[in-house]
Formats: C-alpha cells, structure tokens, sequence
C-alpha cells in the first residue's frame, strides 16, 4: 500500500516535470497553495466541477483513465465557454480505502495527464482525502484571457444568429448504451458496422473534446456575442445564454447537427433529434454572431465544424423551434441536479 | 422543495451583493467559469480542501454554519501560509437530497460568507451536485501576493529561529470534546469555569481564525524564511517544513504555547503537551526567521501573539525535541489521510 506522501511525491514530481515545460508557474503541489504568474493584462478565468460516483459516473463502466480524461475535459471546456485558454488545474479527489491500495489513482493520473499535456496545462495542487464509500473529484481549472476579451452569456441580442459546433446527442446516446449493459450483450445480431458506432458512442460519452481552440478565437477575434458550453443539453443551455442575454431565440429543426452515430448504431428506441435537443454532456459550444460578423466565421478550426441552427428573437425567454414547418416551444428538458 | 435554480439565484445575488462592494472580480456565478482580474505585478495563490462527511466532520455535532465557516477558513490558512491576501473563493457542494430539503445550505452559506465579509472574499463560483449520501465540500479560495513576495516552505536556513502563531492543541482538544459526546454529559458534576473551557475548545475546534493578518505582514516586510500552517500537527508540519527547506530543527518543550483551556477543561487522560505537539488543525502560522531579522518582528498582530518555540538546525531531516533537559526525536505523529 503507498504512503500518502509517496503517492503526492510522485503526482508532484509529475506536475513539476509538466510545468517545467513551460512558464509561470512559480511554486506547486507540496506548498499550501499553487502560485501562480498571469500576464499583465490578462484577466483570470476558473471553474469547478464536482463528480460524484454514482452520480455522475459508476465505477463499474467509468474505465479510470477515461474519468481522468473527463475529469480534466469538463473543466476545460468550461474556460472554452469563457473564450479562454486554460492554463493550471488542481484536483481535488477523495477515495474510498480499497481505491486508495488499488491501481485507481494511477489510472486516473494518467489519463488526466494525458489531455492536460495536450492543451499546455499544470497541475499545480489539489487535496487528496479518504471517503468512506464512494469516489468523488472536484477538478478546477484555472485559465487567462486577454483583459476584456471574456464572451460571457449576456452579450445576445435579437438578429444574432445561433451556432453550435460539432455534433449533438453522441454523448447521450453513449451513456444510453452504457446504462444498458453496452455493446457486448447484443454483440452477436448486430453487424460490424453497428457495433464500431456504438463503441464510437460509447467513447464519445467519455473521451470529451473542449472546444478550447473554437473558444479562444471566438474571443480573440471578438466574433462571438454570447458564449456557452452544451453541457445539460442544447434546450436547457439555450435556456441559460437566453435568460442571462434577456432575449428569445428560434430554432430549426432540420438544420441541428444531430450525431449521425446515433441512426448508425440502431437505437431503435432512441429519437435521436431527441438526444441532440435534450441530451447533456456534449460539451460542444452553443454561440450567438451579431449578423455582421457571420462572413468572418470560419467554417472550421482543426477539424471542427459550426451549424448555424436559428437566431435570437426579442420575445424574451421564449424559445420556439420549428420542425416540418411547425412551430412549437422548446421547453428546457436537460439534466438537473435534484 | 427549492429549485436547483432558484437556490443558485440566492446564492448569487448574495455573492454579487459581496462582490460589488469590492473590485476586481469581472464576472461571478451564472457564467461557465468565474473571471477575476489581479492587479499587474502581483501573483495568483490558488488552494483547494476537501472535507468530507465522516471523515473530516460529523453532521451530528458539526452545525451547518459552523461547517460553512470552517471550509472557508482551513482555505484561507493556506493562503495566509504563502502570505498572500485572499481575494476569491469557490465552493463545490455535494449533499444527498435529504439535506437539500433542509436548512442545511442555507445555514452552511451564511457561516461561509459571515467568515467571507469579515476577510473581504468574494464567493465568484463553484458547482453544486448531488451525492448517494454524505456530504462533500471542496473549499477553493484564490489570493494574491506582490511578485516574488510569496513564502514558500523552502527558504528555511541553520541559525533561523522557529516560531509559531497563537496557542497549539485547543482544536485537538476540543474534538476530543466532541468525540467523547462534548460538554452534556458530565454538565452537572462540573464547575462553571470548566464547563466554560470545554465549550470554548469545542468552539476552537469548528471556529478557526486563519492568521491572515500575520502572514500578510511576514511577506510584505520580508521578515520569515519559510512559513507553513499548522493543520496536520506541529510535529507534522515542522517536518514538512524542514524536509522541503533540507534543514533539521531543534525545539525546546517549555517554550511551546500549549492552549492554557486544555488545563482549564481538565481533560484528565489528556497529555497537553502531546495535544499541542501532535494535535491537528489548530491552522495557526508556523515560520522561520533569520536571527538578523528577529529585532523588525512585532509581537503581536492584532491580539494574536507568536512565540518563539526553537531553532533550525544542520541536521537535514533530524528535529529534536528538548524536554528536562533531556533531547530526544521528534516524530511526525500528525493527522495523516490514509
């Protein structure tokens, strides 16, 4: 069984190996807090997010590494959703005892590690404690933005249209499969190809990608009104830059990015509009463009596509999507809490 | 039932109602991510701490806000011990639902942000899930320090001297108090003055005052070597300082400030002298001084005094402990987590 401080001694031999690699980071894990260098004249941007087993993950289908990788990529997005580059972690994990002697934190370390080198990012501290039962993390990244250049939720206004990148409702669909007993049950009647987008699925509920690189030039380029990550589900989120811009918003049906994943891996019960309207964490970044700005967006960055899906109206807090030529509220249906 | 939305609104407009009585703070609760502005030319001091039900607290004998009061302020000790201001903080809050159809939120919020006005800290985000069954909360304050003021745990030097803030062992003590079902039960067999001193280390216990003041002045004035806080125990904390600076120490027991309630609350099977030595939590300031600097120390910050309790030695990883003349090891017996 490792001591504590083996353990710490090498997540902080890790961390200062990582942050060696680059600069400002003046002091991490091993003091009581990390210290930090920000640039003069950046603002600094954090967020926390808290998973709880078996609430928001079951250890029995959550491969460790994958929730290290989640871990890290739900907060990255958040400073995605703020337009900003993201720059310290720290993480703060308790574990039950027979976690703590197994290969758990690890796992978990490695995965986290992975996509924190991937983005440039230290971890820099944390706490470590003993639960009694279940496994909890809280992962807090800290980020920089050029002074003023944050794209808050509030900036929407009626005419500016509505974008969303990459696809919607994979991440639900995946964790539809998880919840019922994954590929391998039905393993034998469906075909290959079924099989490979259910997996993809499956990978795409765990192996989020932060939007980072769309973020920061939304930010820098000042082409986003308003900014926020899909991560309850496109009609609660659109629900949230709606209230905090005070305006409405209509949307088109036909023309959201629905995962095509979802119709590949044959989830006869599933309404795969459904998932992309409802559906949360697919940590994809939901923005609205003054009509003026729409000839400087590019279609892509790297390899991740925007859809325009509708635009803002002024009839404020309601929004209305339209589908066969129909059209009806969209009532926020998205994860809550309690 | 309050609604997860509603309960976030409260909390908001009482952090904005915080925040606009102060600068800096860009963009609070409500957006992705909490955007803070630091003035140029200073550092940012970031610190997490992960409480625990039934490990780190009881709900039975711990109330609500004293909980609250208490997350905030182990987070603020840990700034004071890089000498740093704290500015921002964060909470994570997982309960099961049970407690968040009680008072429990609201009493926890009014004793964080009680201990959060009396610091000038701005509550500016956090998250809020929801667990099987016990409360979690992860304390994340953010300060700020004048570049290159900050005071690590590694500028110890032989010849310093060692000195410690306020008393050791009340906090022990008074979760002994606790633990052994607090004052009650043996109410009416004793004296008023003891009952008096039993319920003042209870309230020690849950009610800590992070040195701030102390350890703002050690760095602005350049006045301490190394600084450490003591919530693992002195034994524990002065190891870790001494390990990180490469140093030995050399601490003599009739100096120590052993909290003169623990005598008062004749805690008959209680060692004083063990409780200050190893006893947790207590989060007063344990530092270094060069002996040229001791003459510019004041001997008192506000009402809080410090004691001078040895010096450190050569001797890399060795702390003696001077007791009847007689010198023996001083082992880590502090808390540890696993």
């Amino acid at each position: 069984m490792p001591d504590e401080f083996d353990f710490l001694k090498l997540v902080r031999a890790r961390a200062e190996k990582s942050a060696r690699r680059r600069t400002g980071l003046v002091r991490s894990i091993g003091d009581d807090a990390a210290i930090t260098r920000s640039r003069d004249g950046f603002d600094t941007v954090v967020t926390a997010d808290l998973l709880v087993e078996d609430v928001d993950f079951r250890r029995s289908s959550a491969p460790p590494s994958l929730l290290g990788h989640k871990a890290l990529a739900v907060s990255l997005s958040d400073i995605a959703a703020c337009a900003a580059r993201p720059r310290w972690a720290l993480l703060s994990i308790g574990v039950p005892s027979d976690v703590w002697r197994s290969n758990f934190l690890k796992e978990f370390y490695e995965g986290f590690h992975s996509l924190a080198g991937e983005f440039g990012v230290a971890l820099v501290g944390g706490d470590l404690s003993r639960t009694p039962e279940r496994i909890v993390i809280d992962s807090i990244v800290i980020g920089e933005v050029a002074r003023g250049r944050a794209v808050l939720r509030t900036g929407a206004l009626p005419g500016d249209r509505i974008f969303v990148t990459g696809t919607l409702g994979g991440s639900a669909a995946g964790l539809r499969l998880i919840e019922r007993g994954r590929v391998s049950k039905t393993s034998r009647r469906v075909a290959l190809e079924v099989k490979r987008a259910r997996g993809a699925l499956v990978e795409r509920h765990f192996r989020v990608r932060p939007r980072v690189a769309w973020g920061r030039l939304l930010g820098e380029r000042r082409l986003a009104s308003a900014l926020i990550d899909t991560s309850d589900g496109l009609s609660s989120d659109l629900a949230h830059l709606c209230r905090e811009s005070g305006v409405g918003a209509c949307v088109e049906a036909e023309r959201i990015p629905v995962e095509p994943l979802i119709e590949q891996a044959h989830l006869h019960k599933a309404d795969s509009l459904a998932l992309a309207l409802h559906g949360g964490e697919d940590f994809e970044l939901l923005f609205t463009v003054h009509a003026r700005d729409i000839k400087r967006l590019p279609r892509f960055v790297g390899r991740v596509p925007i859809t325009e899906i509708g635009q803002v109206t002024q009839d404020r807090g309601r929004i209305t999507l339209i589908k066969n030529g129909r059209a009806r509220p969209l009532k926020p249906a998205g994860y809550t809490h309690f």
